[in-house]
C-alpha cells in the first residue's frame, strides 16, 4: 500500500509537471501544494528540498498541512527519481510495463528524448536558435515511437517525462512567445501543424492531450502568462 | 530467467565500465566484446547501436559470435538504461534494494553525483579548471553517503554508476595526467589521500576497490596509457 503523498509543485515548471501527470495517471490519492518559485516559502528548502527546487514530495508520516511538513515523512526530490518511485509503488494503474525489455525502452525514450527535445526548445525560446530547432527533437521522437499509441505502447512514465515540454512548446510558439525574431514562432507552429513529415508527432501529442491527466494538470493561461513575461523579445 | 547477454564495452570508457561492474556484481553470465573506439567495427553501428557508442548489449537470440550479431536479439544501449535493466532481471545477486524509498535514494544518488562529480573531473583533466574542482563533487558525495557502507547501504547500481569516475581520477591525478599546470594533479591526489575532511570518501573508494567487480573490470595500465595520450599538457 502506498502511503500519504504530498506533492510540492509549480504550474509553470515542466519538470514538476512530469510528476503530476504520473500521479494523476497512477490514480493514487495525493495532496498538491503550489510553490511560488519567485517567492518560495521559507520552510521549503530546510524542510522539503534543500536544493529548493520543485518537484519534491513528502511521503508517509502524519496527516499535517502541506505548509507545516513533518520531520517524520520521507522527502524525495528530482523528477526522474519521482517517476521511477511512483512506478515502484503499488498503484491502481501501472506506470511502467512489467517486461524488463519494455521498461528499458521506456527509459531509453526518456534518456534520449529529454535532452534532444529540450535543448532545441529552450534554445528557441531563449533566442539562441531559430524556433526551427524543435524539429530535430521531433524527428528523434518520431524515430522512437511505435506506429500508434504511446512511447512504449500503453501510456507510461516515458510519456509523462516528455509531455510537459510539448505543452510549453504549443503555448509559446502558437503565441509567438520567445526571444526569436517576431513571427518565427507562429511559423514553426504552423509548420508543425501542417507538414506531413510531422503527422506521427501530431497524433502522439493529440493522444497525450486527450487524456484526463493532461486536462487536469495543465493550466494553459497561467503558463502562457509566465512565459510571456519571462521570455520578452528584445525591442 | 535472464537470457543470453553480450556486452559491447571499451576498457577506457567510464560509462561502459558502469555496466560491466553491475554485470559482474549480478553474477549473471555474459560475453564481453571490446570495441576499439578509435576504430569501430563497421557492423557495430548498423547492427548493435546506431548512436555508435558503448555500452550496448545484445539480449537473447541465438548463440552467435559477438562480431556476427543476430537480428533476433534485442539491442539495448545507454549506461543508465542498462543499469536499471540488469536490476530488473532475475539475477543471482540483487542490484537494487526492494523498498521503493531505498530505490529512490539509489537513483537520487546517481542523478546527483554523476553531474556533480563528472563536471569537476572532466574540467580538471581538460584543463578548464584546477584539479581542485574534484573536491566540490566529493563533498556532494560525502553529504549523501551513510555513515558506513555503500551509497544506500548494500552495494547497488548507485555505486556502479560512480565508481568508474573515481578510478579514472586516481589514474590521472596520481600520474599528473591532464591539461592542468604540472604538479597540480599529484597535489590534489595527495590532498585527497591525507586531508581529514575527505576520510569518508577515502573509505568509500577503498570499499569499492576491494570488491571483485572492481578488480575484474578495471585495467589500470590500459586506462593510464589512453588518458596520457588523450590529455597531453600544452608545451
Amino acid at each position: 500500500m502506498a502511503k500519504r503523498i504530498t506533492l510540492y509543485s509549480a504550474k509553470v515548471c515542466p519538470w514538476a509537471h512530469r510528476t503530476e501527470l504520473a500521479l494523476k495517471e497512477s490514480k493514487l490519492p495525493y495532496t498538491r501544494y503550489e510553490i511560488d518559485l519567485a517567492n518560495k516559502p521559507e520552510w521549503y528548502a530546510p524542510k522539503i528540498n534543500k536544493a529548493s527546487k520543485v518537484p519534491a514530495i513528502a511521503y508517509g508520516g502524519p496527516d499535517v498541512p502541506p505548509d507545516e511538513p513533518s520531520p517524520d515523512s520521507t522527502k524525495i526530490a528530482e523528477s526522474g527519481v519521482l517517476l521511477e518511485f511512483f512506478a515502484d509503488l503499488d498503484t491502481p494503474q501501472p506506470l511502467l510495463p512489467k517486461d524488463p525489455i519494455d521498461r528499458a525502452k521506456a527509459r531509453f525514450f526518456i534518456e534520449t528524448v529529454t535532452p534532444a527535445y529540450t535543448s532545441g526548445f529552450f534554445a528557441a525560446i531563449s533566442g539562441s536558435k531559430d524556433p526551427e530547432a524543435i524539429f530535430d527533437g521531433i524527428e528523434v521522437i518520431q524515430n522512437l515511437l511505435p506506429e500508434k499509441g504511446f512511447a512504449v505502447g500503453e501510456w507510461s512514465i516515458a510519456d509523462a517525462a516528455v509531455t510537459p515540454f510539448f505543452a510549453r512548446t504549443e503555448v509559446t510558439l502558437k503565441n509567438d512567445i520567445g526571444k526569436y525574431e517576431a513571427g518565427k514562432g507562429k511559423a514553426a507552429w504552423e509548420k508543425l501543424q501542417t507538414d506531413p513529415r510531422y503527422a506521427r508527432f501530431r497524433q502522439y501529442f493529440s493522444d497525450l492531450k486527450n487524456r484526463d491527466s493532461y486536462k487536469e494538470t495543465f493550466d494553459e493561461e497561467h503558463v502562457r502568462e509566465f512565459f510571456s513575461k519571462r521570455f520578452v523579445r528584445d525591442a
